[in-house]
């Protein structure tokens, strides 16, 4: 939500009601294009998963394109935090575990339907290509650290993130079976031990 | 398609005419769903894209699942093939990089569109799920090749699969960039080393 200026007005703090109704929104909207697809996406069906008066939906989100964007850009922001414990294995496994909890979410469902269907919607490709470029940038970050401690060799930071959440999306995409914790742990250990041994 | 008995009548011979109208078919339906998604496919648009007469399409896929489930089994069938030279390395980079090239083409993106949004629909998911368990089965194979002939270590080999192939698909979704020989290079001596290393 943006923010202008200092929250005097209890209404609009950030966790305030005009917070939580955003918040509901945006997760009911996520909930329906993950269920119907964007082309299926109804102002009314939001309104009334979200338990809001339609024009609540209208007045913030006056086009579908924006709602879309706006209920994926609020599920990449706080999708999977990455934490720095000084451990980088045991770090990335916590993210990875979190990372699959919420590709599998509704959320996270909506979002993979969004991003085999943007290629041909500009405005919606910029939005997936945010989420992904956000989530990329705080994994590369923690790589970097992981590099300056020497624990990692100098290596391209971006295909190392690609191919740690790789595994994760096409596990959960497929929805064969739950990515376990396990799961984490060897994907982490496999592509970590990979890259020390081919630098 | 079906072979019933050996080929006297030349139309019916696979290659022949009713072959190629076949393949003519089901990859305009997989460029439309590629395009329109599943919701969006229309059987007038599927036959003015193949240039055959829509009755074509209507006797020979009565429902719309069937023909999303054909067009999807055609190219899963046909996507990337796997061969073993004796140098694994050498033909899991061709595979990938084959494997990459038919995730980008209008059926592949039609099959991400279709994997998003199958969770809803058994059928789809069922043919979904077959798509990739023959992926993953050729994968198997020839890594159980290379297991047996002391190249790779003991271990998970469609966990291997999917640690090979997720980052695949994960780049060509994203669409951010091409992937690239090179990339299949880096994916497959990274988890190479990694399984080598942590067995």
């Amino acid at each position: 939500m943006a923010e202008d200026g200092p929250a005097r007005e209890p209404a609009r703090r950030p966790g305030g009601r005009t917070a939580r109704v955003r918040r509901r929104i945006l997760e009911a909207a996520a909930e329906l294009i993950a269920r119907d697809g964007i082309g299926g996406l109804r102002y009314d069906q939001v309104a009334e998963l979200a338990e809001v008066n339609k024009t609540s939906v209208y007045r913030n989100w006056p086009d579908r394109t924006t709602l879309v964007a706006d209920a994926l850009a609020e599920f990449g922001a706080t999708a999977a935090p990455l934490h720095d414990s000084g451990d980088l294995d045991a770090d990335l496994v916590d993210y990875l575990e979190a990372l699959a909890a919420a590709t599998a979410s509704p959320q996270g469902r909506a979002m993979l339907t969004v991003v085999a269907s943007a290629r041909e919607n500009p405005e919606l490709r910029a939005v997936v290509d945010e989420v992904y470029d956000r989530r990329l940038a705080t994994l590369r970050e923690r790589l970097q650290t992981a590099v300056e401690r020497g624990e990692l060799p100098e290596t391209d930071l971006s295909f190392l993130g690609e191919m740690l959440t790789g595994p994760v999306q096409l596990f959960v995409s497929r929805g064969a079976r739950t990515f376990t914790r396990a799961d984490a742990h060897q994907v982490s250990a496999i592509v970590l031990a990979g890259v020390r041994a081919t630098r």
